[in-house]
């Protein structure tokens, strides 16, 4: 009897109508996680509450022997370690990072993959080398359409065996707006285990399948990347035969930190009669947040909440205010953010097979209790 | 018509034959999270990587104005600002923490609540005030029987409005060993926001429940504390109506690092045939570890692992290794501690209710290729 990767890698699905979370993705949640929405008050995300999406394991990496290399298409090759990188002049940024999957777990069907419900998101202050930079110094030669950036973490994903693999066009990897950075170091410290060390990849407004930690390898190509990440996983595909568009970047998004106080189990919300300081985030990685709306009624009516910030960090969420006056009863809160190219977000769920770039409204009901003192 | 927490808060339940988790259980682990198991490759378990669970919301405190008083059944009450506790002689001590409902996830029938698989722990390196050097400068009075600790998160769970709160002996309280901390730093830093920023209590030994985060007040009593935390949550019941055992202190456990490389989305794991590194950790909060055993046949045979470390810590995990040479095939992967007062861990489950103080043993199907080229 043979033994294969088949054996323990099945194909994508789609959960059955009324399937609950299954076991095995009850694994991936229990070992990734999202920000918890209360989070959002911080501007930069503090260590730990930060979205994290680890496709295989989290590598071993000794940041004094790591060696980042690049080839390929250039006139000569670089090697480097974190030192070397270090010594180049470092560029910081604030970015705001989103799982491409964000959203998955509400559609219907659902996806079978991390159940993420719309917490797979965080901003962090991300220093290194602009990509540029390095790029030019090793030369890139004509011809050259891609970048191929190569991780350490190693696992199987629907019978593929492989390193975490993904491409940019050659122009985004050249471009300054936005600056693609090699980071080392996460709000002024290291990188985390969990966020890459020693070495990732930053791309601003891309969702965090472009995001690859434990950069060992970037490849400048003649060819389109045609790897699992590019090809396979990642595509909007309504149906599974379908050869799909790549998912790129970031959706308008607008979240609020969940009011009042919630029950331990059902994390539904309860507040008091009056009025109640609704505050949240808004981000988009395709044009900036120009504006942010709130309804509190499901939805039906929008009113503008009161949006700051934008100027100093393009790649990063803005704050976003509103003064609700809650009346006793169930309400169900919402907002939703415009970006300056008129994008905006979905009441209706956009479905593809992957659940990915999902960027349906946030819905948070709420009991408003009948009086002050009422319990 | 009355709008009351009843309405958002429902009592415990257990899911249904075949009921997969619910999208309240998911909520819960999209938030909080554990420890990915590679991780028990570090001693001191970095940050982010130590498992989380916070029981309402992740609350906003200001080390500047925050206060923790000290006051009931003492001569003396205490208002302590974070540096007046930083004044007094500092005590460091690592300690694994665990979550009383690791585990829970795995039983049958599944209590629904957090939905813990096997990763709930953690090692810190943890540095505070001795609770007992504060009870002494206020003075406990005679007649004392138990110390409250209250946290500022706040709440409803089964109906319950509350501060999270949660009650230790006295004997306990004034003990030495374990050393109970009222804790301003973890791993040298100040306390992340979600391990309870900017003093917690820290009680080595026993299960999550009883590290109170947020810690605002500590109260002696001279009645036992009878709050939902201890006297309806946290106990060990068969039927819903029994009064229960107290959940107390942490059960032996060992857990081995997965070995090879995972599917994505099953998380089983893939090795070739050959000498594979078996390592992982083990505690207990009872006794100390004196034996970890792994089992490669699905817990019919068990070998004795290599076991390291013990003498410094007593309140943290060991490490420990074992070699296995593995042939192709499925197999199942198992490790049990034995500590020093003979108790282990069961082959199975040991139910209640909550999903309380369960240590059955873990199980990590392993598939091992052909051969060392095959795919």
């Amino acid at each position: 009897m043979a033994h294969r990767l088949d054996d323990v890698s099945g194909p994508a699905r789609l959960a059955g109508p009324e399937e609950g979370i299954s076991q095995e993705e009850l694994a991936l949640a229990a070992r990734n996680h999202g920000m918890p929405l209360e989070a959002l008050r911080y501007e930069v995300t503090p260590p730990g509450l930060h979205y994290v999406l680890t496709h295989y394991d989290i590598p071993y990496a000794d940041e004094g022997t790591w060696r980042l290399v690049l080839d390929g298409r250039v006139r000569q090759r670089l090697r480097l370690g974190v030192d070397e990188l270090k010594a180049y002049p470092a560029v910081t940024q604030r970015v705001t990072l989103e799982c491409a999957g964000n959203g998955r777990a509400l559609l219907t069907p659902r996806p079978v993959s991390q159940p993420w419900l719309v917490e797979a998101v965080g901003t962090a202050e991300w220093t290194g080398v602009p990509l540029r930079v390095l790029l030019a110094e090793a030369g890139v030669e004509s011809g050259a359409v891609e970048v191929v950036f190569t991780g350490a973490d190693h696992g199987v994903e629907r019978g593929v065996e492989q390193d975490y693999q993904r491409a940019l066009p050659l122009d985004v990897a050249l471009g300054g707006e936005p600056e693609v950075l090699v980071a080392y170091a996460m709000n002024s410290a290291p990188l985390p285990p969990q966020h890459g060390h020693p070495v990732r990849l930053v791309v601003p407004g891309w969702y965090g399948m472009a995001q690859v930690k434990w950069l060992r390898d970037i490849t400048v190509t003649d060819t389109p990347f045609t790897g699992f990440q590019q090809a396979v996983a990642y595509r909007l595909r309504q149906d599974a035969g379908d050869e799909g568009e790549p998912v790129t970047r970031i959706a308008p998004r607008a979240l609020l930190i969940p009011p009042g106080f919630p029950d331990f189990m059902s994390r539904k919300r309860v507040v008091r009669p009056g009025v109640v300081a609704l505050e949240g985030r808004a981000w988009s990685g395709r044009a900036p947040v120009t504006g942010v709306e709130v309804s509190t009624d499901e939805g039906r009516s929008w009113s503008a909440a009161d949006l700051d910030g934008g100027e100093d960090h393009r790649w990063a969420w803005r704050p976003w205010r509103f003064a609700w006056t809650a009346m006793p009863g169930r309400h169900v809160l919402s907002t939703r953010a415009t970006d300056a190219e008129g994008r905006t977000q979905p009441l209706e769920q956009l479905w593809n097979r992957g659940g990915f770039a999902n960027n349906l409204v946030q819905r948070v009901p709420v009991l408003c209790l009948e009086s002050e003192d009422a319990a």
